[in-house]
């Protein structure tokens, strides 16, 4: 995205560059962290950030993709290892995963997504969305492993991810239960079928 | 639950026996579906199933109590099936919970739960309540199959529940992805790492 250099938005912060677009994707998840996603539109965002509603719509076409950016911006994508050992580039993945788990953030807005996107479509295929950028290098590095022939040539991929992912979501936010350190070498041995290190 | 014999029930409907305790936990649910759980007082379900708030209040200690009594009474507990064959007692129980997951409105309460979860912690202690009770179906299924010998005798039974319970909630509630009728059988194959018949 192009930071626009039109003199009409002379003043309003979202001109000022990478620090003005970051404050904007901050005042976004204040505005839906303390709102809620009913509560989260382009004015209140706006009001929040200091900009004119008309300068955010000039640099997001509407309140989704605007919200897509602050959650990818603010959660960043995981990074993709290869160690060479799929387990090891799994049990990477999972970990930064489970961290989000314990951002002080994250889970509520997740929680929040969850209802909302029951109640309204829109937000249950912008929350797909979110969802499909997070599973993106878990796929990567399970493909790429099936490939490299350290995983069975007839692995589905896709299910792969949903066996790895899931627990942990269920866990938090569905028996609430803790999660241990050792869950993530537990649920990689079952789902890989590659015994940890003794 | 004994009825009250109280003659300062008489005329209201939950001292009429059974069917007026339907009716009320009936009407708990209505008021769940329509106002969340934010909405959910003994004073509204009261007042939606025509009885006194201390007439509800001689059979359900608290708020708490009633929703979970109705959560159960309206999404019985699954079966416990006894098949001889541990893939065929899973699948029951799966099977029954992926058609929960297509209930009009299971899957709703599901989230505004997950949703209140996050942000009190009471609700949070009812919520694993709920779940604990719904796992209890297919922890009974492993731990019988492993004793039998017909599961390995290192299996961890609540894990193994978390495994294959797990992928469903994900796929519905945060990757908003179909589940096809084969998703049972393929999650019992991975999990249980059991062959499906050909």
């Amino acid at each position: 995205m192009t930071e626009s250099r039109n003199p009409a938005d002379a003043g309003t912060p979202i001109s000022r560059g990478i620090g003005a677009r970051r404050r904007v994707l901050r005042a976004a998840l204040d505005v839906l962290d303390e709102r809620g996603l009913a509560g989260f539109t382009m004015e209140a965002v706006a009001r929040r950030a200091g900009a004119s509603k008309a300068t955010l719509y000039r640099h997001w076409s509407s309140s989704g993709a605007l919200l897509v950016d602050a959650m990818d911006a603010t959660f960043q994508p995981l990074p993709i290892p290869d160690t060479g050992r799929v387990e090891a580039d799994v049990a990477q993945v999972l970990t930064a995963f489970v961290a989000l788990l314990g951002h002080p953030r994250f889970p509520r807005l997740l929680a929040a997504f969850i209802d909302a996107a029951e109640r309204d479509p829109a937000l249950g295929s912008l929350h797909a969305e979110l969802t499909r950028r997070r599973r993106e290098p878990l796929l990567v590095v399970l493909t790429r492993a099936r490939d490299r022939g350290q995983l069975p040539a007839g692995l589905d991929p896709d299910l792969t991810v949903d066996l790895l992912a899931a627990p942990f979501f269920y866990r938090r936010f569905v028996a609430h239960r803790p999660i241990p350190p050792t869950l993530v070498t537990e649920v990689i041995a079952r789902v890989l079928d590659i015994r940890p290190p003794e």
